[in-house]
């Protein structure tokens, strides 16, 4: 049996489950009055930006695979300039699909955040089902495509150079999505809550605020376009790092069968995913995970007798994926509203800001532990299982515990997608006064998300530490070939551990310039509401008929995060190439391990602590500590604001500049290799 | 030449001049009035914790010299008793000398605070003397003591192992010194700042404040002793480090050598140190430091050439002093306030506090930058410039890089113990109303102590780096001893990598323990302060004749601190043993690895931006960006809150934490060898 030809069959049968959720939604009707314009401005808002982002990214992939042409994997005048042509169009392949992913995530997210908003006034049952089915459009379609793209491209060509370009095409687009959109999202947010709810004191999405539609933009382009191009990229690149690894030793059929097997699941789980007419939300997303959990380690298993595959490979897959349903408790622990951590953090917030900050900096700390233990059990245990197989088949079972953790990443995206459409119908409703009854409906649609999403993070966050070890045995495996040397990467070689302390330093520099980037655009734009206020005449008295002037805010946002987009992303990039070609493989193997074990570190802390920040202030809202309007509550909003970029900017982008940097290693491992200087 | 005896000698020189400096600092008058009531109140509140922690040491030291006996460096049934016992000795001797230096520490401080703030009155130079010298004392005390005790334990024994126990007992003793004394002096800082610069709006050092005497108690507990007590450690720790390898390459003279003659530096170094009439007391430091640098250079140069020393080490000793003058400069541009990111970070909280914690945490990722660059060169050239020698000539090279970082901290050590006495100065001088002018001159000495604080952090911090690398050589020697095989820790070896992962973690769990016990112990002397204004009547009105109960404050800063002192330093002890135990010596190797590479970034980002709020807060306070009483003074008080625990508490106990877990390791190696699981 081919298993690619399955993987496209199967690709085929998640579009097609995409495009019917697509026509459904589209179906259901929407609110009369004002929501149609405002969703529009939303709309509009949206698609200008990811045009504009898409315009610079494009001259960005332009530019890189003029480099790619010219330098890799060898320079033309030394290799075959076909091989560098074909990597050509596998990194724009990658690009590509990836942009195709974060379009098709905006365009139904749009639709259905008013059709969640309409249906929510039905009850809570219509109005999940629209947010849900709109965030499987997303799901089905970025699973789908990156399935698609994997296997078309082993059909097309087997060579590992390749499938890495294709991969860093999907990687590199990703890394700048995210940190584009993170920012615009928390540029917005962070200026509507700071002028909205600590300074007027008026509700989270009230019309009057001239940043609440750029907010509502935010979501989409963050939260759905970036976070999709995220997932997207780390599927794609756990399917690539056990590609690489897997057609030499002839494993090829089982990574098909599995990564298909995983999506057949997904689909399974998203189908039957129903909540209740007055059922839990939250409870109805993590059925649907554990169903398509189930559903996959029975698929599996089955495929894996009926078809005499390897079962210690199996074993490995299984591990990955329970590893990271752990990784999902722990940040639901630490981020969950009906959980320790947050209860004390709201209880420290009557003490004061200072408080908040600390005990949900410590939480986060804390939160890394449990997280890496789980990433370095699963690797080690699956490495353990497969080792008796002899060859490379001890990182096949690493990067396979890859693949497991995010075989289930089309429900894992589906969830997430749902996040930001009900925040939208949440805004929508308030902002056309649907009425208290809808609010509360969307209100508790709105914390499932919350709490999903924290999730996501951390299967994304774990998978990509578990891949990035396989992209190091990758790397290592290109050098092997080169140079016929097995490369250690012993750390106490002064070459590997200098490179361990600059590559542990990047994250930090990276997650830092896009906060910095944050900062400055929305204090920026906290200006341009001041001004507004103070110049439109009825606004702050909600005057009938008078209205701020959202675009632009849309625009500040929009062109923020347009120049910040690119210098970090970029400055992980130089600094990856310095090292390479300064301290040669050796430093470039320690700057990996390094930039792995940092990143995953901050990028646990910064999303968990955010998360937990987010929830002590709903925590708050909903009527504790003192509740709405008390000092305990603007202490909570000061820790929300500052968990903004750590959740949703920094923290979630780390984890696609670790995959970049390894790719970027690998694909210029003969170059460092010919001209490093030690 | 026996250079053992020379560095007695020397030490006995220091000895004699910290004793001439306490006679000095002794004579000076004592301001009439409530002053030595005051005072004395300090004094007995910093020997009661002092005396209350040392108890509980006590108790530790009794426990972990009884378990030495039995196990160390193997179980008394399998080795050599006598080893063991000698083992003891050394680890009770490194204790017992920590503890002496923390104890003269206090003794000098708070007897130099009252002459330094009575000076006040006559001028700028005749306080700075007094704080200066006072801190002298310290200085020379601390590193006269470590250089005594290495050097008799020379003579007296060469068996590695006794002298790594000789530094477990230092740095043990350190880290819950440490611990211990910046968990006390947060708390009550933090309390007396939320209450009576924010609530109340009262002045820093008012005596109405009941938490106002445990404040300055704290820079005693936690500034002086505490920071003893690590730079002991750090000393110590770098010697042993370089002895166990300098011994079997015949090169203790020269260890010993440079150590002797850096104190001798530090000594000339602060003999000159003076500050004219109305100079500027932090040029006044800073030149104290280049002259200890540039004697030191000369003073080992001549010595190489005249006794025929190695060249090549040399060389790697001034480069570490390099990288470690090139560390304080960074913390000094992060930090100091005349630089462009505290006055970013002031600028940034006029639009509120998440953008004072926002900004100034990234600044702080920022910073990690350049000092993990400079450790990771350093070291890498140390080892290059001493490879051509053999052997393992190259980690001498690395561990003489940490001594020459280290040697000029007689001086160091002198300049940071001179912060807290005259932080408490200025502390006296408010309670006791010597009027504005004399806060005026202390206010000034005080910020000079801020900065000189931060440099020296950095010097502790990468010292404690290029100590660890040198730590793991020795780890790896001694395993070498005993199984006759050569350790790599490829982090390719999944032990090796879960190794690491785990110890990435622990310095974010002790830091997020550390402050976590800040956090519930200020908030409970939050709730008595409120409770004492509340009942004692005229307190608040300032009445005349009306205290507070100050003793009740510091009863509850000395028992929170007792009862947290122990248990995150513990959880780093055992988690170590649980890796070492269970994936064997490569596991260890990765989890040391781990953990300096993830220490010393969160130490760093720590460190500097604990350093930079507070900063920003004097910059605010000293009528920038709104000034005192603005919206941006208050947003920067609550960055000064969150800093408090970052660079007082947590951010400096990490290098001791690394430290500790290194020699816990080592002396361990066996252990692990015999009974791991893996």
């Amino acid at each position: 049996m081919n298993w690619a030809i399955f993987g496209i069959l199967i690709s085929l049968v998640s579009f097609g489950v995409a495009a019917y959720f697509y026509c459904w939604v589209k179906a259901l009707p929407t609110a009369e009055g004002s929501m149609s314009d405002i969703a529009d401005l939303i709309r509009k808002g949206a698609f200008t930006f990811i045009s504009r982002e898409y315009r610079i990214l494009g001259i960005f992939v332009a530019i890189v695979s003029f480099l790619i042409l010219l330098f890799f994997p060898q320079p033309f005048w030394n290799g075959n300039i076909s091989t560098n042509l074909g990597m050509v169009g596998a990194y724009i392949l990658g690009s590509a699909l990836s942009g195709v992913a974060g379009y098709i995530g905006i365009s139904i997210a749009t639709i259905a955040n008013v059709k969640a908003a309409t249906a929510a006034r039905e009850g809570l049952a219509p109005s999940f089902m629209a947010g849900f089915r709109g965030g499987a459009v997303m799901g089905m379609a970025v699973v789908g495509t990156s399935l698609l793209g994997a296997a078309i491209l082993y059909i097309v060509s087997q060579d590992p150079d390749i499938v890495l370009a294709f991969s860093f095409g999907a990687s590199s687009l990703a890394l700048f999505a995210k940190a584009g959109g993170g920012i615009f999202t928390k540029t917005a947010d962070i200026a509507a809550d700071l002028i909205g709810k600590v300074e007027l004191g008026i509700p989270e999405d009230d019309p009057r605020n001239p940043a609440v539609i750029a907010d509502n933009v935010g979501d989409n382009v963050g939260d759905v376009a970036g976070m999709g191009a995220d997932l997207f990229d780390s599927n794609i690149a756990a399917i690539a790092a056990a590609m690489v690894i897997a057609i030499p030793l002839g494993e090829i059929d089982l990574l098909f069968c599995y990564a298909s097997l995983g999506l057949l699941a997904s689909i399974i789980g998203v189908l039957f995913s129903k909540v209740g007419k007055n059922g839990n939300p939250s409870a109805a997303l993590n059925r649907g995970t554990y169903l398509t959990c189930g559903v996959f380690v029975i698929l599996t298993f089955a495929a894996t007798l009926l078809f005499n595959l390897q079962f210690r490979l199996w074993t490995a897959t299984i591990v990955g994926m329970i590893a990271g349903v752990i990784i999902g408790f722990t940040s639901d622990y630490f981020t969950g509203d009906d959980m320790k951590p947050v209860k004390k953090v709201a209880e420290a917030s009557k003490s004061g800001p200072a408080f908040t900050i600390l005990s949900g900096m410590s939480y986060g700390l804390l939160s890394s532990f449990p997280s890496l233990a789980g990433i370095g059990a699963a690797s080690l245990i699956a490495y353990k299982i497969c080792e008796p197989l002899g060859g490379s088949y001890h990182v096949m079972g690493i990067s396979m515990a890859a693949v497991g953790m995010l075989s289930i990443v089309g429900m894992i995206m589906s969830n997430d997608a749902y996040g930001p459409i009900v925040d939208n119908a949440r805004g929508l409703a308030e902002m056309c006064g649907l009425g208290d009854q809808v609010l509360e409906i969307t209100d508790e649609l709105d914390a499932a998300g919350n709490t999903s999403k924290a999730i996501t993070k951390g299967f994304a966050i774990g998978a990509a530490g578990l891949t990035v070890i396989a992209l190091l045995a990758a790397f290592r495996e290109i050098v092997f070939e080169y140079t016929n040397e097995v490369l250690t990467f012993d750390m106490m070689d002064p070459l590997v551990f200098f490179g361990a302390l600059i590559g542990t330093a990047v994250p930090a520099v990276f997650s830092a310039m896009l906060m910095m980037g944050v900062n400055r655009n929305s204090q920026i734009m906290v200006k341009e509401i001041h001004h507004q206020f103070d110049t439109i005449e009825g606004l702050r008295e909600g005057k009938e008929g008078v209205q701020p002037d959202y675009e632009k805010c849309i625009d500040i946002a929009t062109i923020g995060a347009v120049k910040e987009l690119i210098p970090a992303g970029l400055t992980a990039i130089v600094i990856t190439l310095i090292i390479g070609f300064t301290g040669g493989v050796k430093a470039i193997g320690g700057f990996l391990a390094g930039n792995i074990l940092s990143g995953l570190l901050l990028a646990m802390m910064m999303s968990n602590a955010g998360g937990l920040w987010d929830n002590a202030k709903k925590y708050i809202e909903s009527g504790n500590c003192g509740g709405k309007g008390s000092d305990a509550h603007k202490a909570a909003v000061i820790g929300d604001t500052v968990g903004d970029p750590f959740k949703d900017t920094a923290g979630p982008s780390i984890n696609t500049q670790i995959t970049v940097v390894s790719l970027v290693s690998s694909l210029a491992a003969i170059l460092f290799i010919t001209y490093s200087i030690f």
